[in-house]
């Protein structure tokens, strides 16, 4: 073996080690850690990215590429090496662009943001939060600016979670779905909290709730010897090794949230765990790009779990285990509610038809947001008057509107398209996993998941990101990115 | 403000920040971690540890305290920049003499080895748990040998917890204790199991253990703002920011050890709470060493919460919560139970006049061990021959002898000895308190635990390292260490 490859692969396993460790403070910051501990943190992070920083941007990772070059391109494009010194090549020139300073402001502020994020939102108070934002939006246009010249700032954001990806791109999906979407909403929304699902915001127990998360977990392939399952405030995954994955949920006084959030999260941890084990400990470990991420919370939490086959085998379930919530509902009217399509005001409640417009807002008011056509100032306004044109609702307060969701704080802008994204190619890969597994519905009756685990894992998990993700959706969905399946399940879902 | 010393105080900053993120990434390893994640944490803390190290062993931090000597020298020695200039040269001059490589072998094996002993103590296995051992001896050894020449190499290892400490000076408290120990268990101590503490083995649900264990965490001062209590195998505390302390116990299936466990590491949290402000992020703030550390776990434990005062109090509580255990026995069968003294095999279950013997024990092995005296293949029998030897009963399996301590398993070789010497310390500051706090019954019997808090944070707490060990305990407990006063502590409890 070469050398300078073993050298590389040391460098970047030594990066990934520290990677690792902030995402396992980030972890505890969002899981874990009492209050007090918020200025130790932001200080202990932004130094931890200083490291990271200086050690992705080493002048030594350059001289081993460029030593590789003739190795690479002699390689099989689609082998290990090729993908990791493709990426390994990216990921140098994406960080050589960024000051060390920078990337450790972000870092800090990062921590500091999410905190006050936490205490504003609770409080439905946005002047609370606004400081803070302002500092990370300002940070992250600093950042975007290390990328110059670009076509477009969104553009940049995009490229980090979605290699290739173009603000047009997700403009010429997005203008199929928001027309149609606007009129699956129009025909079929009911205002939330009317008729005849009060069952779903009747109190159910935490303690319930969580072991019958771990239920689902279990079945849909997750084992407690590589996962957890922690509550936080905003749900996510993360990987700190091949088998060590963490998955968090939020359990709310009222409804079942928490199921679909732990099926979701589920998803996203089910993609970590099967990357081929030869990608452990380098770049290549974990989701293609966040679309193809969120394509897997989204059939984990909806194709699988709102699917009629799904309740028919885990209804009895929950109603033994919730006899005075759901013994007198029966199973067709549990899932038309679960289902059924509302102007709610909450993102990661909403059903799968609305939800897509929740994306639409939140794209729109970003792009004005990094282009300067829209202040922070007026962002709550510009929130619910977007919300009202939307869904044709007022939004009632900031926690439930322009505060819902984590993502600014922790500088995620240009992330939330990848959630429609990924609800569509969600639709294209299922429908290939049924052409392969034609009795997915008998099986899904019966509570046996494998079979849809070990397919994803073998044309999607194992992939993990070797290839750009154009390559990857290609392989797994059968073709580009298409909203015409996502469009037609929808309305034969709610027909 | 100098120059030099702003560059000083930045380099010492950022590596305290990388010494907690390890810490929480041991602390995750403890209480959270699913084992599959054992292989990448260790790579993680060995990579970690690469940073720290050649971080702490920077020539440039060589030459800033050189510049800044003639400063030094013109400050008060009591001054924080003196005591700071002091422990960073001593950390300097210790971290140069270890190699980068063995220093994060030592972070990696201690991930492996803990591991192992985890699954060695569960399964009651020597066996398993002796190859790790023996690799973990073999680098103490080698990092022992970084320190030549010293007289004693167990004067190497004390050095690293108690500062100026020697195995002479352990020793001459030991040769008082064992003895005087030895005839008070003789004189005082029945068999495990026998006669009328049933009740303490009696199932307690680990739920209300742990609301109990909150509570009085909470009335020894602790606040949630800044605390956290999390379940382990092995108990113990660690400080990630002047508001980021974290407790864990154990909660076993019968009995209340959990309670004293709990009150235990609520001491050493305190402690590590109660530094100065201006000590923050400095290697200033945190315990004076292993020895006056335990002195406050134990003093917490013990002098507080084995008192009668203390139990007057909460008694009642506890008999609330438990009524169908403690309904029918009275407080003073109660305190009488706790108090009793017994043969029993396991350190942190022992009361406190057997306990000094189990430390004895340790000590005497652990000797034997880092001279080479004693192999790790001998270990087992020479545990349970000394066992016997020094508490007249055999041990019935690894799990309850050899195999019950972490402290091996992650190199804490000479760390026993400080729980003795805490022990002891403990009385002597003890004893000042009260001078100083006369109507503490009182206090006590009321559930009120301000002063006693105030006056360890003012006197000990808030010195934090500043002072060298010995000086310290100058200035709280008035005198030299003095086992004479335990001793008598120890006779009057038992009599």
């Amino acid at each position: 073996v070469d050398p300078a490859l073993v050298e590389l692969r040391q460098r970047l396993g030594e990066i990934d080690d520290l990677e690792t460790a902030k995402s396992i403070l980030d972890w505890d910051l969002a899981v874990w850690m009492p209050p007090g501990g918020e200025t130790a943190r932001a200080s202990q992070l932004a130094t931890l990215e200083t490291v990271i920083h200086t050690r992705r941007t080493d002048e030594r990772i350059g001289a081993l590429l460029d030593e590789l070059e003739p190795y690479a391109a002699s390689l099989d494009p689609a082998s290990d090496d090729a993908c990791l010194l493709r990426v390994a090549r990216r990921n140098w020139e994406r960080a050589r662009r960024v000051p060390t300073a920078l990337a450790a402001e972000l870092a800090s502020a990062e921590a500091d943001a999410y905190a006050t994020w936490v205490r504003a939102r609770e409080a439905s108070d946005y002047a609370m939060f606004k400081p803070e934002l302002s500092r990370m939006l300002d940070l992250k246009l600093r950042w975007v600016e290390c990328f110059a010249p670009y076509d477009d700032p969104y553009d940049v954001l995009l490229d980090e979670y979605d290699e290739g990806l173009r603000a047009t791109d997700v403009e010429a999906v997005f203008d199929v779905l928001r027309p149609a979407l606007t009129e699956l909403v129009d025909a079929r929304a009911v205002a939330p909290g009317t008729g005849e699902d009060a069952f779903l915001h009747a109190p159910y127990p935490a303690s319930a709730q969580e072991a019958l998360g771990r239920e689902l977990c279990e079945r849909f392939g997750a084992s407690w010897d590589a996962f957890r399952l922690d509550p936080t405030v905003h749900p996510f995954a993360v990987r700190f090794g091949q088998n060590d994955i963490r998955l968090t949920t939020a359990y709310e006084e009222r409804g079942l949230s928490s199921l679909f959030s732990a099926m979701h999260e589920c998803g996203h941890g089910l993609y970590e765990w099967g990357s081929a084990l030869s990608l452990d400990r380098t770049p290549l470990a974990g989701g293609g790009s966040s679309s193809l991420h969120e394509s897997q919370s989204r059939l984990w939490e909806n194709l699988v779990g709102r699917s009629r086959p799904f309740w028919r085998w885990f209804y009895p379930r929950l109603q033994e285990v919730f006899p005075d919530q759901l013994g007198a509902v029966d199973l067709d009217c549990f899932y038309r509610a679960i289902n059924r399509v509302e102007r709610g005001f909450v993102r990661i409640d909403a059903d799968e038809t609305s939800y897509g417009l929740h994306i639409v807002l939140r794209f729109q008011l970003e792009r004005q947001l990094v282009t300067g056509r829209l202040s922070v100032d007026d962002l709550p306004d510009a929130w619910n008057a977007g919300f009202r044109d939307l869904m044709g609702v007022d939004v009632p307060d900031d926690r439930h509107g322009v505060l819902q969701d984590v993502h600014w704080s922790v500088g995620l802008f240009g992330y939330f398209p990848t959630y429609l994204l990924g609800s569509v190619l969600a639709v294209q890969i299922w429908e290939r996993l049924r052409r392969d597994l034609p009795d997915v519905d008998t099986q899904m009756e019966r509570g046996d998941f494998s079979a849809i685990h070990t397919w994803l894992r073998d044309h999607l998990y194992a992939l993990g990101r070797t290839l750009p993700p154009s390559e990857t959706i290609a392989r797994v969905a059968g073709g580009p990115i298409d909203p015409r399946p996502y469009l037609a399940y929808l309305a034969a879902k709610v027909a």
